[in-house]
């Protein structure tokens, strides 16, 4: 029989209004997927009354809690302790937990403050979920016929502690109708127009499921298969995928967790290639992501972020008649910080980026959003104008996502 | 008397994770804007037995409930009907704004439909609230010492409808105080160290009230005052701010939403500092982070991602002696780093990070989190060892943010 869910969101802040109760999004998704249905969401402030209320409101009606937020070491995180009273158990010291909290204290020469050590106690029967982004134990408490999981509220704490420690718990656990699901991750490539090409598959599947999601710069395909068994869901989810793959071909960059800079890392790694990059108007973002893999040091040479004309003469040899004549941001100069980039750093391939962020610094001729991306190859000096719309922040992660996905589709093609 | 309120969403969506419920967050934050203590907020689906069940737990609780969502015109809408039920109130025809509806739907060229005329149905004594942006309206309604206000879901019809026709009811129905917050964004202190220097303020404070908050690389501080007039909650809180200012200092970087870059970025310009940077671990991610701030050209010179040796040696002569005597992750070569830096692109300032980002590459000498931060200054060459614990994307994160607040605390020091 399927287990009914509750999601308690505790923290002032979300009464407030001050952050929007994402944790409460990502866990009834992730729920879904393993085929626990979640039938309410309460919130509360860091308050032991009201959460006291809350908790016994949930208990009398759903099979699990979970319950997020609240778990910190200073005076307002009181969830752990309203539990362990509501329950009736005693909160016990776990030693390992503690052990683990000094060590990680003295590893930053910082000594362990008596409300740290409140955070190894634990209610009586529950296990510690580790938490490897923060001080904060996850708990997992299996009560009677009732299980309670407590989670960490900061989502860069939560989201790994789930599905590295709760969800395959829970599985096992709820032990339903395996439902398992797998993202197929696009570049380059607009929600609609994506939905157009295989709009015939999506609308006439139902077991697997396609369900598109616009993700700023990518769209991700969610294939979800529900089966008798694990391998089954397995093997619709790898023909519904080739049926996909068919269509989209190589705008489809990855599969899962994997980023557009570890699929170009992955390439680049196979062709033995070297790159190096000058940029602009993303000011260091795209050395960023190319540097955001583990290991790219073999491939990722050196980043120049060029950022005042001084400094693209300085450091790229840009000719000052070049700026005079075209500008900073031109397809000229693109080109001559990406050839001059590569030559000087002696790498296979380099890319450059020169464009208008903004918000401010736009003309009628060269308005905010104007990017140029050069591309340099043995072969070939490609240059891309392109014009992004958004903020200063979306056009440079834009420019800087996009300026990848040309190297991408340079190295597949 | 203070209002207490609760906010009902409704809507299956919200429980499969499909959105987040940003309404709540968006009425919470108006609510208390008025003065209106926001004590729950619950989700449900489109399921009339759990809203029965909500709405009267909410009715038992609180003096004002709030719903959004479900008052569309399809089958699955059934807020309107669901509170008429709970209040034993009947259904009647709204003939205002059925005729209304009838022009609408004329002005459109199409004829109104059973479920849309459905729309003009109200609970008895419940007042029509206008919706600009779409056929469902809200209701206000007020029962006995109780009000209920009816919201449609699209927060685009939610938002408008709220502004122009809840607000000023509710304020002349509340007539209750202002709720007036402040942020103080603290950085370079943990949350549980910075609580233990202002512990007496926190536990003493009643009005206004402080909330420490963990932001990942900054604690936030949340001063919030209740009073009857704005420009005394303003008061109140600046009295408090200053107590705080006087044990925390310069750990205080900045209010609401200002950002450490833009900290940095507004002494940098008020002192006309200019500022060079070289990279390795983090791989350009504090160069992204100055160069995140409108108009930063000003005081930002340029950017060496040097992430290989040959890039240390090539763009900054680094001595090929030093890497192989100290290693890149050295203090040695961390200020061989800065200075050189700065003296190629003649800046005032620079910083220069070297490090192990993991999670391979550590050894016992120097593990995974091993950071190395140089400052140097037209005064002095100063560098500092710091370990951070995380994943590769935090240890990066911590190191580019440690280094920007090190820039900080020279600047106001």
């Amino acid at each position: 029989m399927k287990m009914k869910a509750e999601i308690i969101a505790v923290g002032t802040e979300l009464l407030l209004g001050q952050i929007a109760n994402g944790n409460a999004r990502y866990l009834s998704e992730k729920l879904a997927e393993l085929g626990i249905d979640v039938y309410w969401h309460a919130t509360v402030g860091d308050n032991a009354v009201r959460l006291t209320e809350a908790l016994k409101t949930a208990l009398a009606r759903v099979d699990l809690v979970v319950l997020c937020g609240g778990l910190g070491p200073t005076m307002d995180d009181l969830t752990k302790e309203t539990v362990a009273d509501v329950l009736g158990l005693p909160l016990e010291a776990d030693q390992e937990w503690e052990n683990h909290l000094q060590q990680f204290f003295s590893s930053l020469g910082r000594y362990m403050t008596e409300n740290n050590r409140k955070q190894a106690l634990v209610p009586r029967g529950a296990k510690i979920l580790l938490n490897e982004h923060g001080t904060a134990p996850g708990l997992w408490l299996e009560h009677g016929q009732q299980l309670l999981v407590l989670l960490p509220g900061p989502p860069r704490e939560l989201e790994p502690m789930f599905t590295q420690e709760v969800a395959p718990r829970l599985a096992e656990y709820a032990g339903s109708e395996p439902i398992i699901s797998r993202v197929l991750r696009v570049a380059g490539l607009g929600e609609s127009t994506m939905e157009d090409v295989i709009a015939d598959i999506v609308t006439t599947q139902t077991n697997p499921t396609i369900a598109p999601l616009a993700h700023y710069t990518e769209v991700h395909l969610r294939l979800t298969a529900k089966s008798g068994s694990r391998e089954e869901a397995e093997k619709m989810l790898d023909g519904l995928e080739e049926r996909i793959r068919e269509r989209l071909g190589t705008a489809i960059f990855g599969r899962d967790e994997e980023s557009l800079a570890e699929a170009v890392a992955k390439i680049l790694l196979g062709k033995k290639l070297t790159l190096a990059v000058a940029e602009s108007c993303t000011g260091g973002l795209l050395s960023t992501m190319l540097t955001s893999v583990p290991g790219s040091s073999a491939y990722f040479l050196q980043g120049l972020v060029t950022y005042s004309n001084r400094a693209k003469m300085d450091l790229l040899g840009i000719k000052p008649a070049l700026l005079r004549e075209h500008g900073a941001v031109s397809a000229e100069v693109a080109k001559a910080m990406a050839e001059n980039v590569r030559r000087r750093a002696a790498s296979d391939l380099s890319l450059a980026i020169s464009g208008v962020a903004g918000p401010d610094g736009g003309t009628e001729e060269k308005p905010v959003g104007l990017v140029y991306i050069a591309l340099a190859t043995p072969q070939k000096l490609d240059c891309r104008k392109l014009t992004f719309l958004g903020t200063r922040e979306s056009i440079r992660e834009r420019a800087a996502v996009t300026a990848l996905n040309l190297l991408r589709l340079y190295l597949v093609s």
